[in-house]
């Protein structure tokens, strides 16, 4: 069982009941605060138990999931077993060879929590129904990229009848490569899909979590790590596979979001503050070697650009692949392709500079790591008991075991000694999705384990900070995670976006996942300035334009750290040109102006759980309308953010809830309710409270002088149509018409 | 309840019990024969009770169906209530609220006839699990295009593993468009979805129909028309969905397969015998007017093509749409597109052709006889109560309700005035998938009619031969069916191919269509000479080498007729060139030499219900190697063709069953086993056994001058690789790198 330990860390505190269980004639009504959880009748009983087999198929980090349900039976009678002061017991069974012993019990400072037992006959799957309403939202979830409300999409909506192709309206709780495209309405999804089924889907996530906060004020929380589908499609009920170990169901309700947004981080266990170096100025991502950094810092430095930090993903070295170069995956210095780094580590360190890395839970299978890995027998291994060889594209690796006790310190050490003590800043910590539920590990199956992984990988990192005393110094940053995965890491980031403008996989993904992780205990986010995928030869590269509006969204956001992209010869680069420097300087300048209000509303997170970045519901909980801002936010409590998210955007559209508003880049007064802003690049929609105590502060951003800036019109255009979406729609137009042809006859 | 009154047509002999039931601890196995056909214990029961929705979204004759199942409860207890000489009567189970009655019975000339009763709480979903081996082979299903064995496609098998795409294995009974391209692995399939989801599957057809044979040589049919799924990819059982009326399920079995085909056909009932001269020549299919229609005809005539039909889609006339040209549905002469019809069709009939029209069950809302029909209140209704108007592209058309009996009478009348008393010999009647299941007939929903619409169809056009003293005479042609339409309809063609090579949709498909469609009492089907749906502005156009090698398969089939496409002007024609007209003068020459062949197949056919073109194993049952070919057949009981079916084929393998095969084209002796011969266009791979008393008709098919051909190289490129595919393949490769790269941190 993979309850989280963190889960005790919360206080123990008994109180008395904060449910009422009311049975009817056959039916059984479990409320809390007046809010109806639980509603059992014959007609719709609350739970199910049955017979099946789930099957994982996975490539490269994608899983497609079958479940094959031989048997789903309602357990429709029930009868209280006991009773007391603080619980219930009830026996719920089908009056054939199924019972399940629920419990019910305020404790754990929770108003109620949900328990099972397997009582008669053995089952593999088990459904709990819970009560909902047409109009409820649900919000969390973890990182949800598509949706905030995740009931945005139902099977009564328009685009489930409109699109024959997109049929799955449920949410997969399993961590996962996110997708490329995921939109099975897109054309670059089909076609990562044909291969790999790399193509994702809008549920598709590095970081699921079974938490789930909804509009009526209420959270409910599933403690296992299991395989989980929750369907909020239905209008009267959600429904809640789970393939496996069920865990307790955890509810709170209260009248307001705010202490329900902090009670569930205080229970997965919070995010340390940043050390200022991380958010005073930015990390730029390079690669080359030493020189390469070095020309490259210094021409960032000479424009005045306030670098604090380098990232070096190609610090280990690379080899060369059918795809082209690649990082060499054995996480040590590599002298020759980066010399001196340790001296330059120390100057730039002197210079105020970090030095960061990257590193992952996988050995290259041809470097010296895995075979001391090997030959301690620290690798997880394959069902026929060998090391299992994971192929990521011309190259195997290992996969460290990290259940197993001398593997998992092992490789703690290594990061000690190979990057903390070498004198690195941080590092991105990848991966953590892919592990094989086939697999073999110490402790059970990679089954089991698949879910948790990423946590066991977040704590592995964490404790290699703590043990090397560099906490609140050395930062290092994660895509992965699970329930449990803010009590360890220090930082997130919002994964690996195509570099484009597309709302399931371009940079309006990023807003709802900043959004909906905060909402699961995840206090900090950053994105990759200026998105990672790109594939140049067909037109998927990075534009000026994506890559300034990615960083103005930056500014008002905890770190700002720009990525090269897997391919950076195709992209535009923050030190692409002089122009493009001066602009990221005024970005970065206005970053550092708000490093004060940003280290408040760390310590903010830190004592009552919110995020820095915040849907704005949950500020304003009184104001239905924001209820469905999904491309809007608040950062920290004063600054209300409208990103622009699309390409050749002049003029926004913005809501502005019940509050004084200062538009930020002309200081003026605003009324709440719709407004239209300019917003050209550099000038993002952004609006201060006029009661903030930090007010001059941030209306001081105003002053860094604008430069206008206008990508040229070829740039532009190359962009906003891809060579794939242009021919795409050729191919389109013409089959439509073709079908159209077709069936009718003539 | 739809149970076909065709099914009471048979004998109904009573017979003794000619099944065993054995009861163990807790389990109920029935045999036929020592065949298992049920078997019901604790661990896997025979019968499944459940409630659930199931929704169909319709586009365009495209359904996708999605079966929401709440719940699914297992019928593990039975007791016997009744035994009589013929008779078993059990209740089945779960202990709570649900019963079923279960009578297991030897009548109506079947071995075992299994019906349900409800006598618990009602329930609108069930579950049959029929005993299965890991090795049987299924057949029928209707016309299946893709498989010939239904269980090609596994839970285990590497195309399931291999394409993360693909994940349904099971075969609906729902009558509609069989699908653009119909495998959703494939570019046409994604486009064809995109818009209307009219890509299909593996599994969509115009004529599913719930009945299949087994490699252990028994059959199970279900007389239900309500939708159903079959799900054959598991190991150890069968199981099938049923959503709505049950009907009863009959199970027959044998020590050969013939005497179950023959004893299917008789079931259902048996098409007639054709008249000679729909088999004995050609039928060419032309559009564009009387001119334009006599000119393609003198023109074959002067190459000696024996014409024997002219068919004219347009003869009612055409409307502009902005897809070009279409058929204008009202179904009268059009004197202003045919002038002089009525002349010609008599001038012709001297010659010894017939002119053949066009029809489907719709009428455009701008024509007369629509206008008649909704006065009259003859045409379905929507949920509103007012005419269900049917949008086809750019026009609407009124359904005519062939439940209600005017309407019927009404319709028919059509037929036979304008029609057959014009002197037309024959017509497609096309369509019959369409029915919308929230439509209101006079009989019922359409959900309720949906699959027995074709049928209903069927026997209108029939009855309108029938009733006008022209049975044997007059003869139309069908693509949609169920159960019963073999016992009304006159001739089948297969469908709408693509102009291509591809096994979902293109010339590959039409062999397991004819062969599945025999084996479930359709005994002559034909194709679409040329096949159909071309698109070409995008490279998907008719080649010569794909009209020449549907042709020489034509010639081994009971009818020829060509078809221009629903684009003529991109497609390569009969009439394309004097060379072309030569070609077809020699195949239909052959054709007409096999008219005592045929003709005497099909004597057999109405006496033994042994279909016209039928797959090996039906004749050489002990030959295990028979039983998995699916692209060769027998034509009557003494060709062996292998139809060339892919492009630039100069010689082809071919499997000859163990009996005395003669190679036809040179007249030499063959022994059984896999053989090696040339196969030219015009030369396709056929045999001819020895031992037939029509051997010296058949060989006599060599003495027909072989004209080489050899279809120019720019031709050929063009088709063989569509502008679509190239497209594709790029894009394709391009992804598949980026995926790798994007999986990979760098």
């Amino acid at each position: 069982c993979l309850v989280l330990e963190v889960l005790l860390l919360t206080s123990l505190s008994s109180a008395a009941k904060n449910y009422v269980i009311t049975e009817g004639q056959g039916s059984l009504t479990v409320q809390i605060n007046d809010v109806t959880v639980l509603n059992h009748t014959l007609q719709s009983p609350a739970f199910y138990v049955g017979q099946g087999r789930t099957v994982f198929v996975e490539a490269l980090g994608n899983f497609h999931v079958r479940n094959y349900i031989q048997e789903k039976i309602a357990l429709r009678r029930f009868s209280n077993v006991q009773k007391t002061n603080t619980s219930d017991v009830y026996n719920f069974t089908d009056g054939g060879i199924y019972t399940v012993q629920v419990t019910f019990e305020t404790k754990l400072d929770q108003d109620l929590v949900v328990s099972f037992n397997k009582v008669g006959h053995n089952y593999t799957h088990t459904w709990v129904v819970l009560a909902a309403s047409p109009s409820d939202k649900i919000y969390g979830g973890g990182e949800q990229f598509t949706h905030l409300n995740l009931r945005e999409r139902t099977y009564n909506s328009l685009e489930f009848f409109s699109s024959l192709r997109s049929d799955d309206l449920t949410y997969p709780i399993w961590t996962r490569e996110q997708g490329v495209g995921r939109d099975k309405r897109t054309n670059t999804t089909f076609f990562a899909d044909l291969q790999t089924g790399g193509g994702g889907d809008f549920a598709t996530t590095y970081f699921p979590q079974p938490t789930f906060l909804t509009s009526r004020k209420y959270y409910f929380h599933f403690t296992s790590t299991s395989y989980m589908v929750f369907d909020f499609s239905l209008p009267t009920f959600h429904q809640v596979f789970i393939n496996g170990d069920f865990g307790d169901i955890y509810f709170k309700s209260s009248p307001s979001f705010q202490p329900l947004v902090g009670n569930l981080s205080s229970l997965f266990g919070r995010m340390p503050k940043l050390p200022p170096w991380v958010y005073d100025g930015i990390i730029m991502g390079v690669q080359g070697g030493t020189d390469v950094m070095m020309k490259r810092y210094q021409q960032a430095k000479a424009e005045g650009v306030n670098i604090r930090g380098l990232w070096i993903q190609d610090w280990s070295g690379i080899i060369r692949t059918s795809f082209g170069q690649r990082v060499f995956w054995n996480w040590q210095w590599n002298a020759t392709r980066y010399p001196d780094l340790d001296k330059k580590i120390k100057e730039l360190k002197q210079d105020g500079v970090r030095v960061t890395v990257y590193m992952n839970p996988n050995l290259n299978n041809q470097g010296p790591l895995f075979k001391e890995a090997e030959k301690n027998d620290y690798l997880v291994k394959n069902r026929t008991g060998q090391t299992y060889l994971f192929n990521f594209g011309e190259f195997f690796c290992g996969i460290v075991d990290l259940t197993n006790g001398a593997a998992y310190n092992w490789y703690k050490d290594q990061i000690k000694r190979n990057i903390i003590d070498l004198g690195i800043g941080g590092w991105m910590a990848d991966f953590g999705e892919y592990l094989p539920v086939d697999a073999r590990l110490n402790g059970g199956s990679g089954a089991m384990f698949h879910n948790h992984w990423p946590v066991l990988w977040a704590k592995l990192n964490r404790e290699a900070v703590q043990e090397s005393g560099k906490e609140g110094e050395v930062v290092f940053w994660m895509r992965a995670g699970h329930t449990g995965t803010s009590n360890f890491t220090t930082l997130m980031w919002l994964g690996d976006q195509n570099v484009d403008w597309s709302e399931g996989d371009g940079l309006p993904s990023v807003v709802p996942s900043a959004l909906s992780s905060g909402l699961c205990g995840i206090g900090m986010t950053h994105i990759d300035i200026g998105l990672y995928t790109t594939f140049g030869a067909l037109g998927l590269k990075r534009s000026a334009e994506l890559l300034l509006r990615s960083a103005e969204m930056a500014v008002f956001s905890p770190v700002m750290r720009t990525h090269e992209g897997n391919q950076p010869g195709y992209n535009v680069q923050m030190y692409s040109s002089v122009t493009i420097l001066r602009l990221f300087k005024r970005l970065v300048d206005q970053h550092k102006a708000l490093s004060n209000y940003t280290s408040v509303a760390m310590d903010d997170y830190v004592t009552s759980g919110l995020p820095l970045q915040r849907p704005l519901f949950l500020m304003y909980p009184g104001d239905k309308k924001t209820f469905d801002i999904k491309y809007q936010y608040l950062y920290g409590a004063d600054i209300l953010v409208a990103p622009v998210i699309h390409p050749n955007v002049v003029k926004k559209d913005v809501y502005l809830p019940n509050d004084k508003w200062i538009y930020l880049w002309n200081k003026t007064d605003m009324n709440p309710g719709m407004v239209t802003v300019n917003a050209p690049i550099g000038l993002p929609p952004v609006f201060v409270r006029k009661d903030s105590s930090f007010r001059d502060d941030i209306v001081s951003l105003a002053d860094y002088k604008y430069i206008p800036f206008d990508p040229s019109p070829p740039n532009n255009v190359s962009n906003d149509s891809s060579f794939v979406d242009i021919l795409s729609s050729v191919i389109l137009v013409a089959f439509c018409t073709l079908f159209a042809l077709r069936s009718t006859g003539l």
